[in-house]
């Protein structure tokens, strides 16, 4: 009857309307079409569907007070309130029921679609919409004089009360379904997967859904596990990946597979069986179960991909380098072998090509260059240069060999990046005197204090960084001439640690370095080429090992392209980000699949001018004089030293002086 | 150019158009939406496209000569006739091309949706539109300049040769596809299911595709190997169900699940593996391979088909009976331990009630009295019969529980019906003496050459279609009265076979058949009382024991309500037919699932007349005089016999009289 109804208005959203005296906030949400969150459908227990009364004079919605326009707090909110800490001002939309026209805030914590902040600035929140939904829900008891399944009991309560037409229920979980039902005493939490199919039945009231974003990298094996509730990442698992003592890089890895009839499956058991440890690592960190769990993401290059579906990575070690299939995937996830809940999936992001995988889409996703009007090149650095260009009216991408260098394979001295590793290298342009600073230690080489801290770790080599950084110094002070070679006569080796192990970088290491890093840029110029712009507005160095580089080095020594350096940043590990905004949001799975299929693949090994780019890249460039920090750096006089005093650095190394080849 | 445009008609489709000269007919079939089948897609290999090129004069389609206008036979058309005996004056269509105006028939089995005729005229055909079909098509080599994966070429491959449009491809199969293409150096052919989803790759051509009908009984276990092309059985394999050795019939095994921590496990294994193992006889029979077959369809009552998915049945064994789904289910073949093609899919009808399963659904499908206008009723004879009555308007369902009486149990010469075991009794009115005919022996019992031709068997006991017999024939000649007491004094045993072992009904065997008789006649009245009819139109008996059923005695006995018996059928293994037509026939599934969704459902267990039905209907009838054949057995003098004669063919039995319980 209109004459008892109510006005009832909501902020942020400015919808209003009039419901009938007694409505419930949250039946009046609903009815309004407030994004307002609720799992356990009004029983008090899940606490998603908060607010806050909207206290003073709302003059705009024709409301003059509020605070006593709705029922005080009874038993249920303060139970809630004892048990879970209401904040003061807090109501459950569930249970505090409207007397009078009303202002309600909700909460930006209490809204089904928040957003989830990212810790950078410059790339946007997620928008917190995954695939699976709860829903709590009172089915009645079986009937005999209405005969009707479980599951169709179920189904129908879901349409009636959550107004969820159509689901269906995963064969997988009828048993669940049944003895949960049972268990609950008919009331049931329901995990709803793409809104349309029941993927999971758990007796009573729960609020435990998790999700896990997959990094599967040739080295490092990364496992977050996700709230979906919150976006949050509540426990995070690493391990080498096992594949490893198959080979060290994907190539050797490839040929395993291809030498030994069982190569390829051996190696899948072994990644498999590792990533589901971790997750049990990471389900025991978070003290959840297993069964929590619902949905995977997982992002990896192409042959870590094949590798982990059971594919035949074979044809990816030879030319035209052919993906078994390129587009995303959902599967079960105990086809890949991991414990999850029954019905639990997996969902693989769309690869880009033979060589651009699906960390490369992963990464994209989350720098966004097809969201912006300047022009983006990501750059995920590892034994293949993952490379991405371009802006939202197009995109091109391609993968460069840069080999080992950079992960400290083929250096003499090189490492992996781990304690006692040198990670930051400079060169004092006068007296030529290195200094640098190792892994786990906070001090500088030439800082008091150095000699005992470092005692625990030892200097044990170089790692990538290091290496960037040793070899861009040795150039600025004219240690190396901008072709490459030494100009300490006969004595080759630039010694930066005298001690047991020396650590030097030799004739043969900068050759090394040269190739790695000309070969990225030659594919960065390669793609700017086709992109038809001289110039990038922004750089991303994305993956562990590009997080860990110097920007200001890489260009010094001509890695990637010029840029303002204020502009280039490092991601971190974009891939794992990506994942987990895939995890997080249906609609970005949807968006990159989309992104990727318009993605150009550039295959480096037949583009006639990547040759060229890679020739001229192999120089160690006079940087440009454009940004002032990078200038800083160079200007210190290259060559002013003579040959000499910079020899007094170098020790005996190769007799022969390395050629490119 | 319209200038060169031929005129090409069809038959008996009638389709008719002009098309370029030189078309093959294949193609001009495809492009006028004739009906004509094929699988290479044009290799010559299939045959599928046989067709016949009218002869004479086709005025009423304007051509006036046709067998000329083709081209001739050339070198992959004479390879197939002379490989796969193509017949006179058929050509393949793919290859025969058009040089002039012509008129073509398509035979019948060159139809996709040709007609698979059934054995008994009084049911429909089955439409052959299976819900998988094969596709043999080229798909294009990697091209390293055009990155794209295997799965994504064969897509589109299949997308611009069949039309087939936004295919995808099953996970679990990107393995075999991209071994597939490169063992079929780039042929394949593909198994598509629903028209959309790719289910099995195959290397270049093959039309092998079969699809499995299993009816899962609760005593017998039956396989049957279909060939998908054509409909035909293939091979039909059979075994004991193994959980037999858990409990005889539903209910013990019901017990056995709840009493034994694992017992329900248990017997899902066991019935699985049995299963899987038919499934590898009917392979071997057949001469195919496991991986040939890429669909099943399921059928079997309530608990069979929980135990079969692993699901709980206790629930199933009480009040109120509560299914844990009732709906159909689609689900990978391989989550119930069948051994087939990687993505093959198991297809179970729905269940309609506790105690009316699939099987009664597929009973439905075979007999079909949704389509019809007469008031059929349907009688799967078992521990519990399954009833089913109506017509297009409207459909009831129950369930009746006769126990175990019609299978042999709980008789004292009872026996489960094999070689040795009488299933026909003859009963003189005069003489009152008997003659009877055992499974496997030609002769009546008082025919010259029984003695020899029994030997080889004995006499072992009675079955279910000897016990109605027997006690028919003993109310007709009066040795019964119409309330089942025996006419003959104390001695209450009425000898079939005096030899070792002795053959005999007694009274208790007596009331047993009465109790299981009249509790299905009690089922069938409650089910045309509520529907509102005297009398049905039509009896189908069904089921591997209602099928030995005399329906004239069974009438006698009122163990089914009167009707002519000329339209008194046995339909017998209806479940199997109706599990084949559902995998024959994708349009039969979404029928029968509607059907079974507006069946009205009736509990006899809760329903007040069910029990004054069943009081009425313990008597053994004067049957009615509507029908000659019935009256012919019914002219027999009822009770003239005097108590004495009767006596001399009885023997000492229980010396009390047992009452009904």
């Amino acid at each position: 009857m209109p004459a008892t109804d109510v006005l009832v208005a909501f902020s942020p959203s400015g919808r209003q309307g009039r419901v009938p005296h007694d409505t419930s906030l949250l039946e009046a949400a609903r009815k309004l079409g407030v994004d307002l969150d609720s799992v356990c459908g009004g029983r008090g227990l899940c606490g998603r569907c908060q607010v806050e009364i909207g206290e003073g004079d709302f003059a705009k919605f024709g409301i003059h007070s509020s605070i006593k326009h709705i029922t005080p707090d009874l038993a249920a909110e303060q139970k809630y309130a004892k048990q879970k800490d209401l904040k003061p001002g807090r109501r459950l939309a569930c249970h505090a029921r409207i007397l009078d026209d009303i202002v309600v805030d909700v909460p930006p914590e209490s809204q089904v679609h928040r957003q989830v902040i990212r810790k950078r600035a410059e790339v946007r929140s997620i928008n917190l919409d995954p695939v699976l939904r709860l829903y709590a829900v009172d089915v009645p008891k079986p009937d005999i004089a209405v005969p009707s399944g479980d599951a169709e009991r179920l189904i129908q309560s879901l349409d009636q009360i959550w107004g969820l037409h159509d689901l269906s229920i995963d064969p997988a979980v009828l048993s669940e379904c049944a003895s949960a039902l049972r268990a609950g005493n008919w009331t049931v939490t329901v995990a709803v997967r793409d809104g349309t199919r029941i993927v999971g039945v758990r007796p009573g009231f729960t609020d435990r859904a998790f999700g896990l974003a997959i990094d599967i990298g040739s080295t490092t094996l990364a496992v977050h596990l996700v709230n979906l509730a919150d976006g949050e990442v509540a426990a995070t698992s690493s391990a080498m990946n096992p594949q490893i003592r198959f080979g060290e890089d994907l190539m050797s890895r490839v040929s395993w597979a291809m030498s030994n009839e069982q190569g390829g499956a051996e190696m899948t058991t072994a990644v498999r069986q590792t990533v589901d440890d971790l997750i049990g690592q990471a389900v025991a960190d978070a003290d959840i179960l297993r069964e929590d769990i619902y949905e995977a993401v997982i992002v990896c290059n192409p042959i870590m991909h094949h590798l982990f579906l059971g594919l035949d990575p074979g044809p990816l070690g030879v030319a035209p380098f052919a993906l078994a299939v390129d587009g995303a995937l959902r599967l079960p996830a105990n086809h890949l072998d991991l414990d999850l809940a029954t019905a639990a999936e997996a969902y693989f992001l769309p690869c880009i090509a033979g060589h651009v995988g699906a960390d490369a889409a992963a990464m994209i996703l989350s720098e966004t260059p097809h969201e912006r009007d300047e022009v983006t090149l990501l750059v995920d650095v590892g034994t293949n240069a993952e490379l991405v260009l371009g802006n939202r009216q197009r995109l091109l991408a391609a993968s460069s060999p840069t080999g080992p260098a950079f992960e400290g394979a083929q250096i003499s001295c090189g490492q992996r990046a781990a304690p006692g590793a040198i990670e930051r290298v400079r060169i004092d342009p006068d007296s030529l005197a290195p200094r640098f600073r190792i892994i786990g230690c906070d001090q500088w080489s030439d800082e008091p204090g150095f000699q005992e801290a470092m005692k625990s770790t030892g200097i044990t080599g170089i790692c990538g960084s290091g290496i960037i950084e040793a070899v861009a110094q040795m150039a600025l002070c004219g240690i190396v001439s901008p072709d490459g070679a030494f100009q300490t006569g006969d004595d080759k080796n630039f010694v930066l640690w005298p001690g047991q192990p020396e650590i030097a970088i030799t004739q043969a290491d900068v050759r090394a370095v040269q190739l790695a890093k000309g070969a990225l840029y030659a594919g960065a110029k390669l793609l700017m080429d086709l992109f038809g712009v001289e110039k990038v507005d922004r750089i991303v160095l994305a993956g562990a090992f590009g997080s860990h580089i110097d920007p200001v080095h890489a260009m010094a020594l001509g890695m990637i392209p010029d840029c303002d350096p204020a502009l280039v940043s490092t991601a971190g590990n974009a891939a794992g980000t990506g994942a987990r905004i895939a995890l997080l949001n249906a609609t970005a799975r949807t968006e990159i699949e989309a992104v990727v299929k318009r993605v150009e693949k550039i295959e480096t090994a037949v583009a006639p001018s990547f040759q060229a780019w890679f020739v001229d890249a192999l120089a160690i460039p006079h940087a440009s004089d454009d940004y002032p920090e990078l200038r800083k750096i160079m200007s210190m006089p290259l060559l002013k030293k003579s040959a000499s005093r910079a020899k007094q650095r170098c020790r005996e190394g190769s007799k022969n002086r390395t050629e490119l080849q």
